[in-house]
């Protein structure tokens, strides 16, 4: 899964390997079998090795189609014919464990032993009438199409595409991404460092490597100083033409339609789908794994902790329809009248 | 209207070209007079373009003394003589259009065909006992007082000043931007970059360009990775001795007073006034437009949705003044409990 | 007690410099006594500066150890014996003004007349296989370890220590920061800057010289653009396996425990102690001088204004027991639905 423009793979592992580094048991089955990668449940094939650490993904679990699944001795009869169960105690550390193993330099914006040289590396490739600032790092294999402009201090890691006619400002950072065409990256902007994820492991919080990427479609503008996370397994996405605000928080996984307006300090949490056309006003904040549907638009400071439906007006924490919320509004500030005037009679 | 230090002009276009650029039709009048700049409808005059496409500015339009104005068919009756109305069926559209094509370059750092070098432009003045770091870059037409600090990998575009005394963190970002004497600014803080503004277009949101400046008066105090954006057509505005704290949001064409403390994580919606001595707590959100008077505090994440008036303590969202916002909290705390109680009778 | 790898004093001073620097007057006692630092009340001691200016610290006043302190006339008879009493109308005012004096290049992430250099500085000592990608500046005296990487464009300042196996991602700051071993800093992560400190002075917010450290322990993340500032006095601490994400705002004098989660947009006011194991959640606000106990658990959003005792979910603003805002944001909605359907009925 792990895209090899930005990740070496110290793979293959054998199975007994696989055994020894997390502390796994195989229950039965081919020990012959080798893993070259690590996949999510739902797409883990050939090859790869997945896990499955919840009763809730027991569904997927029985239709899985990796080689081998981490899995603990109560799931383990659900493991379909012909993928190896590993079993072991904690599921999601053991992948951990071994996805770091497959990937030791997963964080790391430059080949092994390829250090980044000052300017432009000699593997990349660059269109016609772009212009490229002294100071910045362009790492091996980056392609920059025609007419593109990298600011003073930019830092592009290795790998990272981006389109014609975009524009990145001074001292932005990008990574494990494919950008495309006529995108504005404002200064200090942040994209494709590690998401925030990790299991509990015996001495703390275990770092799960991330080994997703960003991708951002065309007419995509980022604000100064916002950060985008490249997913972990899969990819953070940002639709055509969607325009992101200053000091932005994307987390990993999170799939953003095309032409929303996503305004400054808003943050989302993990693996939300935000649908085309939906507006997020300031500082509003989005929990994990939600749904906001088409041209959905949150008013600005909003907390959306639920699914929303597209085509609607929200407002207010937990965020609801914003004409719930003004009546919310509207009695809190009668009850609050009230109560004083009671107080005050109370006083006579 | 737009700063020469910062932005060029591909104009003077004649009229003809105006309307077919726009896809708009001069209704009657001199079609000799040529358009050498944009500007708001209150402030444009002889040789300059503006628009309205509301009927909250009828009476601003009544007084309009542009050259040429792009309006609807219906406001075509309220151009006054003199002034070229120009009809279309979007004026924002048609005026963005039109000034992305007198500055195709506003979002540059560096003038057309003069990408900047490493270290300081052969054009740039410094002071006396200024002290560049390596790995700044200072642009063409830079001028910067006596006893100033400019921080290693710092960017000072095109045309920015920078007063005496002045110290300007490592890989800081300047552009478009007027800085007084004795001001800090913190690493990675970004000023001067593109304000986030649209109109919506026939493929999305239309880049509207940005035109204005950022003014930083004496003994400002910005911090570390807080956003600054330029006005549109006017100026955002810091007033002496106020103090931003790290992270904070201003979006563009805000006013902020003197003597101001604004706490860290604070956003500030477009085009508002904050009146001296004001104080904005943690994670405090303000909405576009709005004033807030002279001295008043604002209590940590509240969300100002209307007028303050000066002198008083705010808080909650929406902000209100302290004493009702207390009030509703104790009284919702109440009504939660009073819930409870009853919750548990009917159980028993 | 400022550390002099990362501050230069330009002491001592005589109690008569102090008298008129400050405008203070010595009230009694021996007059030959020099000042060599400032410092906390509860910690200074023989040849330290300390001042008093709230009744809260009467009690510390009385067992201060100090050579001298600032003291408003009221409060001159709590000054124990053997401690110099300088009396003046504002003490937290003429303490800042000689810590001023004593530290003028506090803000400097370089020594006086030693301007960075590119590349690393000539008493810089790193460790075995430790990579320093071009770009960057590492000052004087910092020490980094093993196995260490320091990205492009880092700014590491003066006597910063690095420990083993610490990634430092391109474009970070640090200063005045002692880092752990196996720590992650993403890019355009600050370190170490000046905290946000002022007193009233009579032209405005006088600055209070930041003469602290910031002390991050091992196995600590640190999120993209996140801001960590050093201490005023003291220390800010992060503990050892505490992950902090993107654009979180850490505070002067804060002391996070050992392996917190600290959700992305965060932002922690000065001087609170959060304990181990405790989370805090996305956009989550603390307020200044709190405690959240151990393994305390913070919803998204909070805004915690009160001590939390340990081993607790908490959500809402003010923050309170999950169940209890549970309750109140139902009976909440239930209340704006009566209202709702009370109007409804009125219009019959």
């Amino acid at each position: 899964m792990a895209d090899p423009r930005f990740y070496d793979s110290t793979g293959p592992l054998s199975i007994a390997q696989v055994e020894q580094l997390a502390s796994a048991r195989l229950v039965a089955g081919d020990t012959q079998c080798t893993i070259q990668d690590v996949a999510p449940l739902d797409r883990a094939t050939s090859g790869q090795l997945s896990f499955c650490d919840s009763p809730k993904f027991l569904v997927t679990l029985k239709q899985a189609r990796a080689t081998a699944v981490f899995v603990t001795e109560k799931m383990c009869p659900a493991v379909p014919v012909g993928v190896l169960a590993l079993v072991c105690e904690r599921p999601a550390l053991a992948f951990a464990r071994i996805a770091t193993h497959l990937y030791p330099q997963a964080a790391s914006i430059w080949p092994v032993d390829q250090p980044p040289v000052l300017g432009i590396a000699p593997t990349v490739r660059i269109g016609n009438g772009t212009i490229v600032a002294p100071g910045a790092f362009i790492g091996e294999g980056v392609e920059i199409g025609d007419g593109a402009v990298i600011g003073p201090g930019a830092v592009i890691g290795r790998g990272v595409q981006i389109g014609h006619g975009t524009r990145i400002a001074a001292q932005v950072t990008i990574s494990h991404a494919l950008i495309g065409d006529n995108c504005i990256i404002h200064p200090g902007a942040r994209i494709g460092q590690d998401g925030f994820g990790y299991v509990n492991g015996p001495k703390g919080h275990y770092k799960i490597p991330q080994l997703g990427r960003v991708i951002i479609q065309d007419n995509v503008e980022i604000g100064a100083n916002a950060a985008i996370d490249r997913g972990a397994l899969a990819d953070t996405v940002i639709g055509e033409g969607t325009k992101i605000d200053n000091l932005v928080q994307i987390a990993h996984n999170n799939h953003i339609g095309r032409h929303c307006i996503i305004v400054s300090q808003v943050g989302l949490s993990g693996s939300s789908t935000i649908e085309d056309f939906v507006v997020l006003g300031g500082q509003v904040g989005v929990a994990d794994h939600l749904k906001i549907g088409k041209a959905a638009f949150v008013a600005g400071k909003a907390g959306v902790t639920r699914n929303l439906e597209g085509g609607r007006v929200y407002g207010g924490f937990p965020a609801k329809p914003v004409e719930h919320w003004r009546r919310e509004v509207a009695a809190l500030s009668r009850l609050g009248k009230a109560s004083r005037t009671k107080t005050e009679a109370g006083n006579d």
